[in-house]
């Protein structure tokens, strides 16, 4: 279950994107649904998100997502690029007005040193185009997981405030 | 963040499909991405988890999950047609072995005399086919959500477990 601060957030979500009549999609990769599972813990969520796709395997991020195995394989499934590519198709594929996506790697494995644990990057797709912020979180798996939700929804309360 | 009981859940799961050789996938519409948070929540799950599609919206069933409109307007989203063509669908556009689905009624809203609150589908495709199972939850949302995903993950430690 949710916690309550993340929970918090989405309801501000919920309350903006439902008056201003804005649709939300979400494309997770190392917080592996967290994102989603936040959104719907709040009981009306369905006016507003449309769904979302946990793209785990490479192959679902080509798949369903459309990042292009070039991509992938030139950047690394954790990289500014992906996570671009991963809003851009979120959006596009659920038709959503705002579509985030993360992607990151979470721990206790997985990392290196030009990519060590905590490595996180957040995308964002709306109609002006897509933008991608990165951030290195220093906590173990549950504490990176949810330190990259808040970051994702914190950005889509920004960008939902903001759009006309 | 998953509850420990959940979390023991995926760890189960965890052990027997990297053992005997078996992916995962998940299609999700009450839960709203629990079932796939839970899964991913347990450090080595992209061993054996692919991915999952949060089909909260109709148009998102049948986009992304190939759930038929026919389908969704004759028997309502929340149906044993709907569970099992969106485990099914899950299973195809993901590659996995195994795949689950759940749709149902979490509350507060949305019941009525012939689909109350809590009532839950959870479908199952394997390469034997696919099966559906009925259940009524009496929980608030958040419990009810739980509760299906106990369910999704015990069915799939079952057939995981099965399977040659």
């Amino acid at each position: 279950m949710a916690d309550a601060a993340l929970v918090a957030l989405a309801e501000r979500l919920q309350g903006i994107c439902v008056g201003r009549g804005l649709t939300v999609a979400t494309a997770e990769s190392c917080t592996g649904g967290l994102i989603a599972e936040t959104i719907t813990s709040v009981p009306g969520s369905s006016a507003y998100f449309l769904g979302g796709i946990v793209a785990y395997a490479d192959a679902v991020k080509d798949g369903l997502l459309g990042v292009p195995g070039s991509v992938l394989a030139a950047h690394g499934a954790v990289s500014a690029q992906v996570a671009l590519a991963m809003a851009a198709g979120a959006r596009d594929r659920l038709g959503a007005t705002l579509a985030v996506s993360v992607t990151g790697i979470a721990g206790p494995d997985g990392g290196s040193e030009s990519k060590p644990v905590g490595l996180t990057y957040v995308g964002l797709a709306s109609g002006e185009g897509t933008d991608v912020r990165k951030l290195v979180f220093g906590g173990d798996r549950a504490t990176n997981r949810s330190a990259a939700t808040t970051a994702a929804l914190e950005w889509l309360i920004e960008l939902a405030g903001a759009a006309r």
